[in-house]
């Protein structure tokens, strides 16, 4: 059974777009594209595993296009492969009202976001997210950027697309750790703002790990109105949009210590990292003690990563708030943290008092 | 005598900025830019010409400043630059409250806008033009880009300034070459769109080549509101803004023809490039030849760069028209040139057919 495709607007004034999510969105990509690309060319930026897996679908586009494959992984979001996209796109001659069409997961559509952007100063550009994390965060909202070596997306733009694409249907061949990194994004806008949305999960969260397709579809809808709302509201996250990043600036700090490297996803490091929110919310007398145990018991329930997993990562409070100190939203030095008052109600804590921050690091080691 | 300080908004929402023009607006630089720069951090890109003639004016902002100086030049626009800038902004632990400010000409205020716009996906932006084609032009409108090995301002961003300073007292030090290259724009804007202030500049183009305080001031606000205008109707150049290129289109193959060498400056292939677009626009009957007379005798009377100073890039027919087959406002492949029907009434012609092109460009042999 096929459940009708769902369509979420992210409404951004002239630069409103339509996230489409369905069961075989793909299959029939010449519907949604058409209209986008127009008399347009067309230049296709995805990964190794993506391409040998789903190389067939490209061909639904009947129409001639550009390629670039690039290896997978973390390390393509460079300087040097952002060149080499536009050393393509150039090739290609390709001109600002041509498309270029990230096909892949968070690295290859943040990578060619942010190269779109930079394209004669910015060409159209369409999100075929094909992970469970880029279909629920990275595809939505128009955040794009590289890596340096000072830190992870340090550099980048925000630039919509004119349209993301998400198929469920290329979950199935998703590994079981990214499926719950992906879910672990999910449950955050429960946690962040949306109570019903995290009832909704705890009776259903199975269903959608087991990619029922209703389930997921709704799963990625809800999540997807959720993100859209609050881009629509800031854009530039100058405020409410940092809410996003509840359990990202300890999850940050989780992955740089695990060296960015394949042994926490991004998504892992964010489910234990809203553990933590949650728990040092309690510790400021904010939150809870029960709503911050609901939460770690969900995580748990789902076998989703808790701090009980990130324990070797955690033994030098120092280094995590050095990497703390590096967070994007922190201003004029000061910390930045998303606490929560309650399940579904988060909020963005500027100066969080540093020794705070250690005092509770030091109680986990 | 010092002439009041005079002020041009350009009008963009919430992106809007002021761009302040005077003869000793350097030597308060405070009175503008505290307010911007409020709590935060500055960081100061330069070249080693600016920086050698007008450091003494940087310490007038009496806090504590990051410095890039950069060798002074074209080739500076480059990717390797752009990391340079962004590496001193991040061990100098910059956020993105913090403000970079472009102290020198175009290449300097491109390279570091574009910089600004990349870092934590944008920093607070300030231009501070120190060349008469810089304070009439790249500094306003938010253009900012590198130079990639396919060409000249391919790779940038739309990126707005949160200030603009132009103090006119730096131009004195300015070689006569660069201000007739900055003149070519100012008279631009009266070509393009402005019959009176065209024939103000028949009457005191001299004064503004002069450099009397009053008459530059005036060129410079005129423009810059000129400019404002269009960029507030049109800032993605979706459309009208298109015609701030009238000249550039022929001017950058003339460019590229002269290997975008010291022995062409832009505003001079611009100069040049206005009488070819007049002259073309007259071969096609769209405009008197009188008018394009006159344009070439406006020219001639402020020994400004011709047609007869560029004859010898002009021997290769096909290379000219591949140089123009690349500018970034064609779409789908077909030509876009800025004509106009009269002095002060340009206009854009999509699809401009390029046998017509090519047979003016063989009158021209």
């Amino acid at each position: 059974m096929t459940s009708a495709d769902r369509k979420v607007l992210v409404d951004l004034g002239s630069r409103s777009y339509d996230i489409v999510i369905g069961q075989d969105v793909l299959t029939d990509m010449g519907r949604y594209l058409d209209p986008i690309i127009g008399q347009g060319r067309v230049h296709v930026v995805t990964d190794e595993t993506v391409y040998d897996l789903y190389k067939d679908r490209l061909y639904t586009m009947e129409r001639d296009i550009g390629l670039t494959v690039l290896p997978s992984g973390e390390s393509q979001k460079s300087f040097p492969t952002l060149q080499t996209v536009l050393d393509n796109m150039f090739e290609q001659g390709l001109d600002r009202a041509d498309t270029l069409l990230a096909f892949g997961g968070g690295v290859i559509g943040d990578l060619t976001g942010f190269a779109a952007s930079t394209f004669k100063r910015g060409c159209k550009f369409v999100q075929v997210p094909t992970t469970l994390l880029a279909q629920v965060d990275s595809s939505v909202g128009g955040k794009t950027a590289i890596n340096v070596k000072q830190g992870k997306n340090l550099v980048g733009a925000f630039y919509q697309p004119s349209l993301v694409l998400t198929d469920t249907s290329v979950l199935s061949t998703l590994p079981e750790r990214e499926l719950k990194a992906g879910y672990a994004e999910i449950l955050k806008y429960g946690l962040l703002g949306n109570l019903d949305f995290f009832n909704w999960l705890e009776a259903n969260g199975n269903d959608v790990l087991a990619l029922e397709p209703n389930a997921v579809a709704e799963a990625i809808a809800v999540s997807c109105m959720m993100k859209a709302v609050i881009v629509a509201e800031d854009e530039q996250e100058r405020g409410r949009r940092a809410l996003l990043n509840l359990g990202h600036t300890f999850g940050h700090a989780l992955e740089a210590e695990a060296g960015y490297s394949g042994d926490l996803l991004h998504g892992e490091a964010v489910s234990a990292g809203m553990q933590m929110a949650f728990e040092f919310s309690a510790s400021q007398g904010l939150v809870s003690r029960e709503a911050a145990e609901k939460v770690a018991g969900h995580l748990k329930a789902k076998s989703m990563k808790t701090l009980a997993d990130v324990k070797s990562l955690l033994g030098d409070t120092d280094a995590l708030m050095r990497h703390m100190s590096q967070d994007k939203k922190n201003e004029a030095g000061k910390l930045t943290f998303i606490l929560a008052r309650a399940i579904g109600e988060a909020f963005v804590q500027k100066d969080t008092p540093a020794d705070k921050v250690r005092e509770y690091l030091q109680t986990l080691i």
